[in-house]
């Protein structure tokens, strides 16, 4: 298929090669062109704005880090909305919230194009392996044609329901990856003042009913004092707050995920924005920063 | 082995019976007698007192709920220190806290038996099964001469360090349980009030790098409103307090485990102390309370 | 001066009146008709619309309870935008925070119009009486002009600063009154379950360094189980919502606040929400719930 | 009154001065006997011990700063409870908890003594000028017979129960304090962020309903960022965990003072614990660190 791909960060840089790698013709739109450059050379097209890559595509997909990028890329008179014809299929990766991604999908229609929000979890790692989680949200029969863009950049698509559903439950993935972390902090610093060696407590987790591919691949960041970036503190202090904005305008209280949020404002404060999630462990215990 | 076994609680029960499965000779004691009973029935001899129990035993196990009633059992005339002699072994499967915990580690020694810290962690159905995982403290040789019991009743036995860090492990391991039980509260909440069932959330948090068995189980349960008791309320505010004070003790803040711990004392001061953690969700929404 | 008044609530019915009593031609819009009778038998006209109460105002006020509030009775045709003319002094006495109230006075000086911001603090009573605290921010021209009716409606004006530090203020103010409240209602709670009489609790509060009026005219309200509306859960609710989005923008962690408002978002879930604020003891103390 | 005085701290050494100055026989003891040293060249007599001291006094005063530290003082063959006579009038004046103070009243009963809880509240200034609050707590016979001694150290002392509620609503007092120090501090990091000055904040709070003696004090600290101690964050720390204790045993849910407890935590984790509790200020924002 034609596929446009706008947004090349750690994610989309990723994904748009294994479209490539799985046959399909790809061209490419990123804000900051450097990012273009390996994608160009791995063979893909790069497009002179969003509007001329959609003009072109029979598949639209967008990978960028908040509403204000998706908007960006969007619209104005090189937004990819000015470009987008009757039938394309809009596939959006990005975790944006329901009011962004809603917004979006309502745009689409009204060109007469379908449109898929299907937002991703997975590392870096999983970005360039092809083994992300979607979790899709649209019609049917769109998550039905969006299959040979999925298949090639994800290794399981799950259809929870409509956009705004999709857009919901990522958000509630990371509030509850966000809860693990905050244990694993908890636990970490706990476990050093304590004498025990961060492998062994892993060990023990590792054993118990309780055990998760997370403690591993964290927990193992944790003790290297690695926090070089999968999932960067500002990015997941985004995710929480859309997740706490929808909890607010339903009713929900969040007191767990209230006091967490703000540790990650606390990282912040502090200047870790940028570092992985790991650094918000640092936050709680000196024993646990870089060395 | 002669084993006495004190302690006949959720877990306790159904790890003695474990004990006698593997051809162990069982005597026990429980503070209300009427749980002896199935034991006896199937083949326990029943002692007058904990000191009789330990005056006859070679290994005497304790499982007991808290510090006060560890005390209780252990202390006194009739208490099991005042029957216990050189060189038996004791070994403490309960969850109270590295002081009371250490307090008896120094009791039994100072009457020249070998003592070992073992906290238990799994279901109701894994003491039953005898899958538990043992967090265990103490020296070596004495985890070496405990095998024949750990072995009976838990399937792995891992040695942490010395009996005051197996204490602080188990602590460790519930509160990291607590905030993935408060992760699956929130979501729960949030995907109740977006529309999301909760076997589709559990289907993709399954499908994704923080997938865990505790989501299936306890997922489930709170699907099916089901809070009979694996494990309390009470009895997990007990041991985030204690974590808590261990915290304190060592200056580890715990921002997560605070804002958690007060979840509990709502579901407490709401009536449900007795009901399984899961009850906790209902605190913080009406949608996941019993039907 | 021909002041126009829009917003006759629990706040702005009393300050309508106060303008009245005070010489001022006053003309009085609210969007349902009911509250406007009291005003008219009191003496003011009543306006057909918005618009047609700025076309013949010299001073346009407004006291709306949120931001969708005052842009349905600012914009559109029948908005008093839609009838402002240039020269007319509008002063808002809303808490809106800091995006919609400088939104509003861009719209205004567009059209010519100078803009106070006007947030004010104190009770129904103070409203009745006059008495409200009045925190300013527009240029030092407009808030002298504005004199006239702020000394009609309050004890005290302070120019804060521009319209959004006068907005922020208004957020701190609320925030810091919430941290107070909570405090009352904790050790109110524990007070309670300590045996200690509300009375005698305040008494000894009275008597030192942190004495203040508002433990002395809550705590009463408190003591006597009276949670008739003076600041309702849900208003406030929306002010820590608007100042925790400050922090948010500004970087500033703030988790207190961020734990008191899963308070009040606990007393929303069970219904509280219309009640004073007074009701979020309730939640953490079945002793302090009304009888 | 022959007045014997134990513990010469920030609190203790004003309060021995002031008995001294209004006329009475005072003779003290200090664990470091540096500290006697000022109160002997104002007229006290040193004592060889505390059981000493016991052994010549009318009235024992004991004042200090934890539950060890007053079973150092009245415990042992030189603790005063040892030299304590049937008919003295012991008063405390720590702050240690009900458990701590319940048991000192106790041992004091058992030899015929006469005991008041007397812990007290207001500044190092406060017990220089002898203004301090004395919340009392014991038999009214015995509050009137220590009036001489509690007025010459105090403005005014209220009799509020018996001493484990004298005790608690000592710790209840400094819970509604931390509350109201946190939102000062969240308070004043958001006005930082705002650009409006520290000074502008406190005199539009100070003309609000929720004013008090403690913002003009300890904003002004904070304005000046001087955090030299009259109550420091360990000591606050202390009361907070003392406070939770209670609300965990009378099953009362504190999700406020939980939350500002761990910012505490993290101010001790930051080696700022023996600074004043405007320091905590410095944890959530750079803004109000010291310069």
């Amino acid at each position: 298929m034609r596929v446009g791909y706008i947004g090349l960060g750690i994610m989309g840089g990723g994904m748009a090669r294994n479209l490539l790698k799985k046959g399909h013709a790809v061209t490419v739109w990123n804000r900051s062109a450097a990012r273009t450059a390996p994608l160009h050379e791995a063979g893909a097209t790069v497009a002179a704005s969003p509007r001329a890559l959609a003009a072109e595509a029979e598949v639209v997909c967008t990978c960028v880090s908040d509403p204000a990028a998706l908007a960006a890329v969007s619209e104005g008179p090189e937004g990819f909305l000015a470009g987008l014809k009757a039938g394309t299929l809009v596939i959006d990766f990005s975790t944006v919230g329901p009011a962004a991604v809603q917004a979006l999908a309502t745009a689409c229609q009204a060109r007469g194009a379908r449109f898929l929000a299907a937002p991703v979890t997975g590392s870096k790692g999983g970005a360039a392996a092809g083994t992300l989680l979607l979790m899709c949200g649209g019609p049917a029969e769109t998550f039905a044609a969006a299959q040979p863009v999925l298949s090639a950049v994800g290794s399981k698509a799950i259809l929870v329901g409509d956009v705004v559903q999709a857009a919901q439950m990522k958000l509630i993935g990371n509030l509850m990856l966000a809860h693990m972390l905050e244990g694993l902090s908890e636990g970490s610093a706990l476990a050093a003042a304590a004498g025990i060696g961060l492998e062994k407590m892993l060990e023990v987790v590792q054993a118990s009913g309780y055990a998760s591919p997370f403690w591993e691949f964290k927990g193992k960041a944790l003790a290297a004092r690695d926090f070089s970036t999968n999932f960067s503190v500002d990015l997941m202090h985004k995710d929480l707050t859309l997740a706490m904005e929808v909890g607010q305008q339903r009713g929900v209280p969040l007191p767990g995920a209230a006091a967490i949020r703000e540790v990650y404002q606390l990282a912040r404060a502090q200047g870790l924005g940028e570092q992985d999630i790991a650094a918000t462990a640092a936050v709680i215990s000196p024993a646990l920063a870089k060395r």
